[in-house]
C-alpha cells in the first residue's frame, strides 16, 4: 500500500535548501559552483568555541543535557544581555535551542492553537511561513514596501481586518535587510500589546546591523519572547544551536514540550557556544569583510540591471530587483546555477506574491566569492 | 500583558528529563547522585566517530547540509543495512535526522492531519503521546499486558473499534525491554497493510537484543517508516544524531519539512556518525557491561520487592513494578532521589493509566553505577 501523505505536508520547499543540494551535486561533480544562496558565513566559529567543543568531543561523554540547556551556557547569554544591550534578563527566562529552528516551532506550539491568526511579514523568512502552516495556524502576511519595514499602523490594519492572536518580525530582516528604527519598534511592540497580540521578535541578525546599534525587543517589556541564534554572527550554522528568551510563563510550557520534542539540544554545540561571547575580535573581523562585499554588491548590482530592491541595514542580503531579466526569478536562479554556477536563491523564498520579482544574494562568503559571482553574473547578463 | 499560552502546550512533562534536571541540580550541590534515570550510555561514541568530529570541528566550517543529510553519511546507512540485515535499502530513501525526536515529528507531520488516529502502545516512550497531541492527532494507546507485546489481533481490536490511520510500535521496546517475537511482527504489519494503516517503526533499540537477532521492519515492504538513531547502541545521545527510512512517496514531503523545521542535522554529528559502523568491537564491548547489569538487576529487584514487569529482552530498561512499597510511584521516584540520591523514572512517563505501579531503571551506565544503585535500594526499602 502507499503510505499515507498530510495535506499539510505540502508545505512550499525552502527553496534556498533545494538550490545548495543542487549546487551540492554540481560541486561533487567538479563544478566550480560559487554559493550565494544560503545565509551562512565562509568563516568558521571563533578559535575558542573550536577548542572547548573539540576537546568535549574528543575527551567527554556527549550526552543529553536539562532540555532548557546547560547551566553555563544560560548565564553566558544572560551575561551577554547585560553586556551588550544593558538588560537584565534572568537566566531562568532563557531556553537553549536547537538553532532558531527550534525556537520557532516551540514558540508557535507553546502559544498558539490551531485555526489561530499570526501575522509575519511579505517579504519574510520562509520557514516562519512553512512551519505555522504545518501547525495549522493562519499566517496573516504584511506586506511591506520594497524599502519599508514594520509599523504600528499596518500592524493595526491587518488587526482590524480580523484580530490576531501573535506577531512575528525580524529585524534586521531576512531577505532585505531593513532595521525597523528604534521609536518604531517601541510603537509596533506597544501597539501589539494594545491589542493583546502576542510578540514575538527574531533576533537572529543582531550583532549585524552596518550603522545603528542594536535595540532588542526585551527592553521594552518581559512579555516578549525574543528568538536568536550562534549561527550567523557567531559563524556557527551547522552547529544547529540557538535560543529563546521567554515571558515567564512560557518558561514550563516550552520546557514541557522541548523535552518530548528535542530533549535537549546538542551538546557539543551548547559546550562550544559558551565561549562564543568571549570572540568579539575575531567576529567583528569577519563582520569586516561582510562590509567589503556589501559595498561591492551594492556598487556592482545596479550598473548589472539589477537594483537593490532594500536598503541592506543589516544581515548579509542583498534583495535584488531582476524584473529587467525576467518574469520568474525561480527559472532565471536555475539558469544561473546551471549555466555560471553562482547559487542564488529565488524571491519566491520569501514572498509567494512579488517573489518572482527577485533575487537574494547573501554576501557572508568571502570576498572571493563576491568578486567572482559579479564577474560571472556580468559575462552571462 | 501576559504572553498566550496554547491548550495544546499543556502535554505531560517528560518526567524522566524532569528528573535528570533535579538530579543534575542535587550533582552541582555536591551530592554523590547515582542516575538510572535516562536511558543513556554512560560510555562515550566510539573513538572513530570522536577523532573524525573533533578533527572536523577544530579545522574546518561546520556548515548546513543537504536537508536529508550528507552523502557519505546516507550511504553508510544504507550499507548498514545490507551488512546487518541484508536488506537492500537505496541511499534515496535515508533522511538523516537530528535524533530520532525529529523522525518522529517529521513523520507525523508529513503523514497525518489534525483529527487523524495514530495508536501506540501503553506502555510506551512518552515523547510519541506527547508530540502526537501538541500536533493535534488523536492518541489511541493500545494497552499491552506486563509482558505482552503487539500483536495483529491487539491491532485489529482497536481499529475496529474505531478506525487508525497510523501505528508506531517500538521493538525491543521502552520502558519493558519486549520484542516482538518475527512472526508476530510480520503478521502486525501485514494486518496494517490490509487495514490501511501506516506503520511506523522505532527501531532506536536494535543491535541491543540480548538473545534473538533483529528483524527490521523494512524487510517486510517499502511501504513502512523506520526510525532509528545513534543515541543508542552507539552511544551517541547528546550529539542528537539519527536516520529516517522512508517509503518512496514520504522522501520528498519530509524534505520539505525538514528544510523549514530543522533546516539540517549537526554536521559535526553527522560527520562522525559516518564512521560509527565500523565501531563494531568497541560497541560490542559495551553491550557486554549491559549484560551483566541486566544480570545483577534481574537477580537483585526481585529480592527487594520489586519484581521485573517485563521480560528485558532488549534494550537497557528494567521496568519494575513497586507496588508492595508505594502506590504512587512519582512520589516514590522523588524520594528516593532526594533521600538516597538514586535517580529513577516513574512509571507515569510510560503509562497514564498504570504507571503509578512502575518504576523504570536504565542499566546503560556504568557496572558501579548499577550495583551502587542496588546497596543503596537495598538499605533505604
Amino acid at each position: 500500500m502507499a503510505a499515507a501523505i498530510s495535506r499539510r505536508s505540502a508545505v512550499e520547499p525552502f527553496h534556498a535548501m533545494d538550490v545548495l543540494a543542487q549546487a551540492n551535486l554540481l560541486k561533487a561533480k567538479g563544478h566550480p559552483v560559487v554559493s550565494l544562496a544560503v545565509g551562512q558565513p565562509s568563516d568558521p566559529a571563533p578559535r575558542k568555541v573550536r577548542e572547548a567543543a573539540a576537546a568535549a568531543v574528543y575527551t567527554g561523554r556527549i550526552g543529553y543535557t536539562d532540555s532548557l540547556g546547560l547551566a553555563d551556557l544560560r548565564a553566558a547569554i544572560s551575561a551577554h544581555y547585560a553586556d551588550h544591550y544593558s538588560v537584565d534578563v534572568p537566566s531562568s527566562r532563557i531556553a537553549v535551542t536547537t538553532g532558531s529552528s527550534a525556537g520557532f516551532n516551540l514558540a508557535f506550539l507553546a502559544m498558539f492553537d490551531a485555526g489561530d491568526r499570526v501575522a509575519i511579514t511579505a517579504p519574510g523568512y520562509p520557514a516562519y511561513r512553512n512551519v505555522l502552516a504545518a501547525l495549522g495556524l493562519e499566517v496573516v502576511e504584511i506586506r511591506l514596501d520594497g524599502d519599508g519595514s514594520l509599523t504600528a499602523e499596518l500592524l493595526e490594519q491587518a488587526h482590524r481586518a480580523k484580530p490576531l492572536k501573535g506577531l512575528l518580525f525580524a529585524s534586521p530582516a531576512n531577505p532585505t535587510g531593513a532595521i525597523i528604527p528604534d521609536d518604531a519598534l517601541r510603537g509596533l511592540v506597544e501597539a501589539a500589546r494594545e491589542m493583546g497580540i502576542t510578540v514575538i521578535s527574531d533576533e537572529i541578525y543582531h550583532r549585524l546591523a552596518y550603522s545603528a546599534p542594536d535595540m532588542t525587543a526585551l527592553s521594552l517589556g518581559d512579555d516578549v519572547t525574543v528568538i536568536n541564534s550562534f549561527s550567523k554572527y557567531y559563524c556557527m550554522t551547522g552547529w544547529r544551536i540557538g535560543w529563546m528568551v521567554l515571558p515567564e510563563n512560557l518558561v514550563r510550557p516550552v520546557e514541557r514540550l522541548a523535552q518530548s520534542l528535542y530533549i535537549s539540544a546538542p551538546e557539543i554545540s551548547q559546550i562550544g557556544a559558551i565561549h562564543a561571547f568571549d570572540a568579539g575580535d575575531e567576529l567583528e573581523r569577519v563582520k569586516d569583510r561582510y562590509r567589503v562585499n556589501r559595498k561591492l554588491l551594492a556598487e556592482a548590482l545596479p550598473t548589472l540591471g539589477l537594483p537593490l530592491a532594500a536598503p541592506m541595514d543589516g544581515a548579509f542580503y542583498a534583495y535584488c530587483d531582476v524584473s529587467r531579466h525576467t518574469n520568474d526569478s525561480m527559472d532565471f536562479a536555475r539558469k544561473l546555477l546551471a549555466e555560471c554556477h553562482v547559487a542564488a536563491t529565488p524571491g519566491l523564498d520569501f514572498d509567494p506574491v512579488e517573489g518572482h520579482r527577485y533575487l537574494r544574494l547573501s554576501y557572508a562568503g568571502s570576498e572571493a566569492d563576491v568578486t567572482t559571482a559579479i564577474e560571472r553574473l556580468r559575462g552571462w547578463l
